[in-house]
């Protein structure tokens, strides 16, 4: 299976030594590549390189794409693919997203990540600020509510969908859940901001957004970036299974986005917009 | 106390709602810059941004600088301070380091972190090439030999010192243990990479490079970037509670470190040089 590889280990348990085989999560450098047209001229740049475990790679360059937002909409993608690289060992680590005609690029959004000069960029509230400007979507008040009952029942469908894929024990993973605690759709990679973006993109190329009605569930913990991921694409409740922090409560609450910490074990803590958890 | 912010939340066990105060690691970004005299002229210049949790913010930068090749020794450092930027806010988020005169930076060397443009540089093997290039130090050959009951009482150690720290669930651990099981330095942060950063970065500070007859233990799972920092600040082993991912075992057998995953419970796997395990 694409994501595992095989590796022989030594296992000890207590003092005992024992040869086996086992799994590993792969992890591999992903570029994503812009591919537009400009002035008459076919243009190609690079944007990002991330490690990745290889999968749902198209997924992932257009949920990074749309959480930059760098693409809105379906129709502003006219082709995804992997380059045509030398490089046997690189070859589909190199994904193109071609724009389609008349769609521009603000590459001075994109800055930020890669390196930003100007020091008003590195203060939490400068942070926030420059989320507010991508959000595309308000998230609506004081709905839709979701019901503590079905809460506690997410983690469990979350891990059941894990351990399908997951015999490393080294992947993260993302999970939408609608109001009735359904599994829409799960995602899972080595870095937790690429297994969000790989659901948000299937969201994306399926149509689903804004996530109006939908819970994001993420398996480790909640930093500033994936509630920002999680804003941008319209969702109005976060749930994580560890702990948030406080940039990542501050971005919430500045949304108007439920999030909810510690989901785990039949109890949970809520951080921001509790209107939302009821019954 | 530094890294840690207090908030009111909703506690919610099985259906009961109770409000009350809570504890938060803080995330805040951190920028690092050099600065440098060139042609007679100072230079000041950004070469990266971190969400960390602040504190140790001086380890976490030269630890940094360190594990990337720009530095080698303390007398490479001139001074390290916190720039004066008018953003409140911002105040402690932007640090200096101050080269000493005559140490030049190879700034080619950083590129591969914010970007890179040559496909070479997205594979696995590439990746771990440019590694063996930024290895300071080789690692001693079957040596040294790190005892199974002494590996097995680490995890108990590392989880002992975050107790004392951690009141919030969302720090990563990094610590380093000597041949007996001692521990001899840990630090904690938000971002794993941080932790350890900060971790290789005090060992810097006290002179402790290289770190041949030392072990690395992380709180969570072991990715290709942390084998890296691991192996360039010199150490033969490198443990993680978690699982390690492909890239970092392809990484540490390229380099003849011993990679050991899953130690807890009293057991774990030898993924990489095992002669090192003994008894």
């Amino acid at each position: 299976m694409k994501g595992i590889a095989k590796r022989h280990i030594l296992k000890i348990v207590d003092t005992q030594k024992t040869g086996r085989e086992d799994f590993l999560v792969v992890e591999e450098p992903l570029e994503i590549r812009l591919a537009f047209e400009k002035g008459g001229i076919r243009h190609q740049q690079g944007i990002s390189v991330t490690m990745r475990t290889p999968g749902h790679d198209e997924e992932l360059a257009l949920g990074f794409l749309f959480t930059e937002g760098m693409i809105r909409e379906a129709s502003q993608v006219k082709n995804v693919s992997f380059a045509a690289v030398r490089w046997k060992e690189a070859r589909e680590n190199v994904i193109v997203v071609e724009l389609a005609d008349g769609h521009e690029i603000d590459f001075k959004k994109l800055e930020r990540h890669f390196y930003t000069t100007s020091s008003c960029g590195v203060c939490g509230k400068a942070s926030i600020e420059a989320v507010s400007v991508q959000g595309h979507y308000d998230l609506p008040e004081y709905a839709p509510v979701f019901s503590i009952g079905i809460l506690h029942g997410l983690p469990a469908q979350l891990l059941r969908e894990q351990s399908v894929f997951d015999c490393t024990g080294g992947l993260h993973g993302a999970a939408l859940f609608d109001l009735s605690g359904r599994l829409v759709l799960s995602r899972e990679d080595i870095g937790r901001h690429n297994a969000l973006d790989k659901l948000i993109g299937a969201a994306f190329q399926k149509g689903l957004l804004p996530l109006s009605d939908c819970l994001i569930l993420v398996s480790g913990r909640a930093g500033f970036e994936l509630v920002q991921k999680s804003i941008v694409a319209g969702a109005p409740c976060m749930a994580a299974v560890g702990a948030p922090s406080s940039l990542a409560v501050e971005l919430a609450e500045e949304a108007g986005m439920t999030l909810i910490g510690f989901l785990r074990d039949g109890q949970f803590n809520v951080y921001t917009c509790p209107e939302r958890v009821g019954g």
